[in-house]
């Protein structure tokens, strides 16, 4: 068996992010994608890919990254001796214009550490996810989401779905509004490899959930985005982005990760919405096509 | 010498809101205050009162509460062997319809701490600022602003001003921006009476800020708020009032005081923008009225 290297690892990262680009640009049919390469000081660097005011998509981020070097101080309890670390991922995060195409947001990620600058790896693990945030969730395309989202965990191993799934809802809750920001699907992080083959394996499952990404969102785009909608459906649009925000700036780990190791600001926040709104104690109508979704950002079980 | 007790600082911060209540509305000319008053389960609760859609004012919150209890896990690093607290306050954020006008921002609160239930107080400090973020800030407001908090300061001791100046700057600070969140103003903290005399000191100068209130914005508002403007305005006022929500989510105490004690959320939340935007790395264009802004939002000694 060959040993998988972080390279075989950039190698794919970097191919998933010229594909789903590709395949949004496809989507959108007018907007492209914008490149910006951008270096860390203290090592490593990104390609930050971003659309806007696309026919489809408002705002949208695909960023890929690798940084390294010295340890930063908020991973140091997680890691014994090691001082170097590496970390490499596709993050995504997709605002479209129409209120019923959902946000999505996708993050496959690989971090390894070791005592010595690129020595053997001491600690390594993947994480990652994929989740749905609409501001009009519905049956059909939740459905569909945690379907290939299964799929995909299936080809790891029988209880990950239901796992992943789990760690999704609960991670992505808005803990002081005791709600989630959105649909859920699945979340996982911290799957350390104890051999190569398992490497192999985890590798694989990564390669599964960033391959999910476009046949999950393709089909959803392409069934809302040209529904019409008027400035009251615009009007939620903006308070379910309001809690978007709300929650990559309260709780999201990985946003406070990349603020306070000196990440690239504009490639993390790019996940913030485009325009977003907070009204004061708003609460839909009884009965209202706003007050159905509320159900929804609750945890399901679908199967 | 009569000692000061919460309850008649209850008594002027209740009457503070009103006044203040009273001084807006009549600037707004059209908006009233709605009024909520909630119960925190734990002990006390508070008056919220907020304007919305107003002529002038877009969003705005004057807020009491009294909330007390057992002293939440949040607040125990700070008090030895006290149990139970009380802590009230005033709390205004205001966000202007016309981007000229500035956002404004008072706290005033007092805190106290004792081993027994309503028992002898073992600890106590009062805390508070105010503090304004314009999109377009001028010298003119800017000096303004400073002169009226200096002449407040200047009430309780000389040296005042200058250090809660200084405090301000660096607490209003969006660190991974490293830029303010808007001109500044006075920030000062656990200021603790060591005596009723003290006491009787520190009272007055919460007075003495509160009632700067109006003096500060009355005369900026009527300034600015019949000043034209168009969408190019409105859009960096937007991007303003994001970094504004930046600030508020990511760092700001009270914001995560209030979201981890189980405060009322939409009156903490009250202070989010009505609406706000987030371009991604949008630099406004170099000599426009927007990059001349920028000088602002860094730290200027005013006397």
């Amino acid at each position: 068996m060959t040993k998988i290297t972080i390279q075989d690892i950039k190698t794919y990262l970097l191919q998933l992010q010229q594909d789903i680009c590709a395949s949004l640009e496809e989507l959108d049919g007018v907007a492209r994608f914008a490149t910006d390469e951008w270096q860390r000081p203290e090592g490593g660097g990104g390609i930050t890919k971003v659309i806007q005011n696309g026919r489809v998509f408002e705002k949208g981020g695909v960023n890929f990254s690798h940084v390294h070097g010295l340890l930063p101080d908020i991973l140091k309890s997680e890691t014994r001796s090691a001082r170097y670390f590496h970390a490499t991922g596709v993050s995504i995060v997709i605002h479209p214009v129409n209120p019923y195409v959902p946000i999505i947001h996708m993050n496959v990620r690989y971090f390894c550490m070791s005592e010595e600058e690129d020595g053997p790896v001491q600690d390594e693990w993947f994480g990652g996810g994929i989740d749905m945030s609409p501001a009009y969730p519905n049956e059909t395309d939740t459905r569909h989401l945690h379907q290939l989202l299964k799929n995909a965990c299936d080809t790891y191993h029988a209880d990950a779905y239901q796992q992943y799934k789990k760690w999704c809802d609960e991670y992505f809750t808005i803990v002081h509004r005791r709600e989630m920001r959105g649909v859920g699907g699945i979340f996982y992080d911290h799957l350390r490899p104890d051999s190569e083959a398992k490497k192999t394996v985890l590798f694989a499952f990564m390669q599964a959930v960033g391959n999910s990404f476009i046949p999950v969102y393709q089909p959803i785009v392409q069934r809302n985005e040209t529904r019409s909608y008027d400035l009251r459906q615009k009007n939620w649009q903006y308070i379910r982005r309001g809690r978007y925000a709300e929650f990559n700036l309260v709780y999201d780990r990985g946003t406070h990760f990349g603020l306070k190791t000196n990440g690239r600001i504009e490639s993390i926040l790019m996940s913030l919405p485009p325009e977003a709104a907070w009204k004061y104690d708003y609460h839909p109508e009884a009965g209202s096509e706003e007050a159905d979704t509320l159900p929804f950002f609750q945890p399901i079980d679908w199967f």
